[in-house]
């Protein structure tokens, strides 16, 4: 592991988040992607940790980059979104790294269609926030840095 | 939404339907995608519209296109293909834009495996044409069109 | 078959859809089905198609309205409403014949109760249309024309 | 709503009700359909309403006059006997409807076999009475009445 | 019972059995129903019985018939062809009667689709014939002699 | 079972039902559980029995209750709420008395969630009433007055 | 094939059929196995055919009976019992073969439990014959005449 | 509400907490439920707010807890424990009330058995926190923290 | 563990077995709770052991007095009745224990309801022992001696 | 019944039982099925009974005997290993004697796999017991007896 | 093991494999079971094993020869054909030996009917092969050397 | 094809499979997907093929370079991994082509998670090898030149 990683966390977001608050603000709030990177990024400098945040539609590249993270985080928050209930590729990619990863959810998906009810990321996770909205970055870097002090 | 949009429907095609016509001829007919794209936008033109028509094996792509249909264009024409029953990233990138979308098959999916008579498409697009054969991008141009005039 | 079926479609619908337009106009629109035969029957007329168009509450009349289509009619048109998620009988009359079935529903069937996502129709019908409203119907004339052009 | 429908019920009773009582007594018990017209139509009258009592072995038939309902009466009771568990058709005609319909059963069908334990009228009827035998449409009509009370 | 009924059987056939032979003869063969109903009443005439034979496609209708069997004949042949596989109604039916039913199938089912596997004929059915064609009528009313011969 | 319970019903409410009328009013109404004790009470008065009329959270105490209802009451009626889609015990209970007990439900449970629509009372009840908000607990009443003059 | 097949049908009776007629008699009646072979020898006699009349308790020896009697029979009547429901490879024998097979049960196993409702049977035979008791033999062998009649 | 409930959340631990620490200590940790207590009200003082900590392994006594919670409490942290996958009662009580209810587990439950993937408390919850072992409940505190901080 | 604990076997009945013998006695017998007690008390003490035999209609109560056998007693006899099934909290506090339980149950529950044939207990018990009625206390009794004699 | 028979129970063992002692000593304990049947022998006869103790790997030979013991046994002990799972010629063979049967496993099943968690044996065993390892032998000889008291 | 087994494959074919060749050559090839002998008999001398070749339709006879293999042979190769689906005691037999089993079929299963695609022989065996037709003995036989070389 | 394809097998290998060997070496060994793309590569020369070997974690890329593959190879060996059990993309591709594909899996899925058990690539698949870890690669080939030998 490199130096950075020991102070890094990777927040990795999945399709269609970067749609936030521009879009159906109604149903999602009227918070963007850049706002909770924003203040997520602000929260995690108070405990010492950066934050490298980023979104993509693709499930092979979450795929990539959770195998980057086993190297280059000390955590990883993963908000898969739709790709949550349908990968077993994120779900192996979790399996083979050592690093702990933080599942977060926006909504409460189990007030949700059936078929987000399951989640192929959840029984790999170190753990699993869900329906806070953005606080739940907020609580899923807390609960990070709480496990890592447990370990040192 | 910019000046074209008002003038151009998005044709996404997905997974395989590259290879239509040059493989299978006895299944899929002679037809190919080019030839699809040829009379469909032909048709198009004499409805008043342009067609933006684009085909990608990758379903992170096609989440992309949608997002990007949402302004660039009055209306999709989605033909998914084999991720129309597997993606709720598509679905959920359908769910999150304004602008309606046609599902499109050109076989009777229901005539074929269990697994291709649940669509994550369906629950949320405009409505479903299916087992016309090329005929069913035509039809749902004419779909398109006339739902775009009832709103008018 | 005789003289008259070579210029006939043969436009069936199954049960309550004699109520269309004058109950649940929030829901249904109101369209009746008797506006439905006129807009369908004009449009038709400009194909060189008559329409003969119908409705009932009974599967069995269905099923023998549809036997009578095999000889009487160049196509059948069936919106065979509930009858859809339960008649054997209407799949069985459909597969009995050769004349080609369209299926047409006002409504996305899709985004309703889960009962209503399998059609006993689908897998022997020649297509699928559904959720486009009144429009539908106009798609199906459409689609049996294009078809009864691409034999010929 | 003509003026006959202010005072009237309207009770529909589905197939093979028409051999209660002459046919198997030892499960049915010795009430005929008629006797329980008889005492139904008594006890309706010191309420103020008046019985149209009807029987058919044919599912559409059952829809028509669920349909003819909407028009002729101020509430329906439903014994849609074996149809109950199988037809769609009779429930889309009861949510077409606004006069409240009560479903009754002279049998506990909760205690028969798996297939009659679901209902395709009790999610859209007003209200469900099972078990009680005869008297039990005697409670679907003081039901009926406390309901059309509470309303005016 | 009348005096007719000691000496006669009902055969009851479903929905689109009326297009035996003149259509699909590739699948079905050529013999029509007509002819099934010659020599079965041939046969029939020879073990001392009348044969009352009719054909429907309204499910209702069979069980009318079924009902009427009950006083008109000594046993019921029943193919009930798409209605076997969904209708409680000639269930019911079957059960209400103390007249034996063998139900009679041309198809092996048990060799065709899923949802033909399940009958809602066969538990209250004296028997069940299926596979062996319109000879399967010859089976069945010698199946029904041999029943009367035993129970006398 | 000693005298008094000759003129008693027991009347049982399981869990959350003493929160109704205080909360959620434009779903449950206004009506509170103490004023639907009163009405019942003064309801079955007139056909000559007394209400002992209680309510409990815990499913143990239910049990229990309809065990003291075998000697202390004419007939029980039973409004298990929550439990009665989990309790076996409660089913069990039942199915040990000889007392009849009817089931109630104020709401329509069959047009609720999925988990809702089976019930370990009905079963073993004598019969069930659903639907009629407070109005039910009158018809129960009258049911088993119904059924216990049919039995004396 | 040899001589001897040309006038024999081959009859296999599965497991506990041997305890046929001397234990509940009650249920299956007081005809035993050995008067089941004796009335059928008779009766097969009566068409010109012998009968090879076998039962065993072991899966895998009625397997090698039907690959006998690929070449030593004209015929085979299969009696299964509770292999009819469990054995595969009863099923690939059957299949293998081009003798015809006619599967026969005594009782009505569509009456019984929910696991004989299944046969693995069923689809690979030429015909089915159940709930006629010892006369299923009978009519078996009288549908095995009229098939080689037919073919001849 | 009273005035101490501004200022207190109601934490509820239901069935075998109580055994936490002092037993398989391998698998739960040496934490026991007492220092969980003790850890959680001193993180709780520092945001301003008490707690009234519990524990039962009565299912209808969470249920009365959760009612008092309502009026007693600004938040409910509540760790159901085995009820979690089988209370109905649980999940009503919490949609009676309008008082945020957050779902804690110590364990990963999604890695656990398959009836544990379940819960009757999410879809009603404000949100879920599982997997973080005792300091899932320093979280869910400060997730009740910023959501009244959120609607202040 | 106390030392009262090395000579006690806890015996823990659940929900509607203190009806035993009072009730129904064609099904359960006329044996009462209570002479279960005498017979097993007696049999327990030629081998050296007390019980401490208890009943209860609550569930938490029966993790209560689970819990409590873990230090009082030398094993456990636990019939759960219809908590067997439903019970997820008694199968948690039986495997957070050292002492072994025996599950019993008095009828066949694999003769009964599909819903009895799952039980939460079994795969944290020592042994199952069912179906012999009153005796199976008393060869729960030796199993369990036989098993601490195994382990000395 | 034959002489012995009065004083033998028989005890039979299915597939791989065989190979009990001698492999896996790990996981199934370093008892031989020779020393089960010397110590179940020793302990049948103090209490008066001889066994007939013998093993078979062939589901049918398993069948045989069953029906042999109807004669010349008591009662039968029986371990069907994997056949427990997947054998209906067993059940029935259960079914047709009326001869006690009690069924055994070495193993608590209920703790191994999802298939070994249903029994064919079961519904038609006098009882069963399971997960005391060859304990269970002798407890199951002492039901027998007990049984047999019983009924004398 | 004895001197011959560090140099013997033991080659078990399951229920119906003997026919291979002589019957259905359209589907399984023109290639006989003893041909498949002789070829992998004269590969497998090739790498210094000699084959034990045997065929059986018995599933008993299968699970006894495993046993066998357990001390006669260094690895198995089995094709238990029919009983791959159905047997648990097959599957039992291999979880009880340590000597290697490779699971070979001659059709690709997973392209044929549904309950062919689960295998019990799959999850204790120490690898799968299918569809290669005759070629899989010889694969088979490769991988079982490779896996011996790679543990010498 | 052009002149390379005659020579050359394409090796696809999916998600995580790049993370062979140098994570997890307990679970998956020490070998690194370069050691089997070396080994593989030196054994196919043997062979007379050149390997053109790859790997991506993008499902899109698999389906484009299996339609590659339809030109530029003689057959193609593919490890999904992950996507093995979720897309339908590749089943539909490799359906397609008409290059052969031998689907490979280093673990032996069948004794793993349910939702490994099944493969949208077998039944589209020449065959399938699985279990033999890296040695599989080389089978892998071997019954590629087996079956080009056949068909040349």
């Amino acid at each position: 592991m490199n130096d950075t990683a020991s102070q890094t966390f990777l927040v990795l977001n999945g399709p269609n988040l970067n749609l936030l608050g521009t879009r159906e603000p109604e149903t999602y709030g009227s918070v963007t992607l850049s706002e909770i990177e924003a203040s997520s990024t602000a929260h995690a400098a108070q405990t010492g940790y950066a934050l490298d945040f980023r979104q993509t539609n693709i499930e092979g590249t979450l795929v990539d980059w959770i195998q980057e993270g086993a190297t280059s985080a000390k955590g990883i928050i993963l908000n898969a979104a739709a790709y949550t209930h349908t990968s077993v590729a994120i779900h192996d990619a979790i399996a083979a790294i050592n690093v702990p990863v933080v599942e977060v959810h926006l909504s409460n998906v189990f007030a949700r269609e059936e078929y987000r009810h399951h989640s192929y990321v959840s029984d790999v996770a170190a753990g699993v926030i869900c329906g806070f909205g953005p606080h739940g970055y907020i609580l899923a870097i807390d609960a990070l840095v709480g496990m890592l002090r447990d370990q040192s």
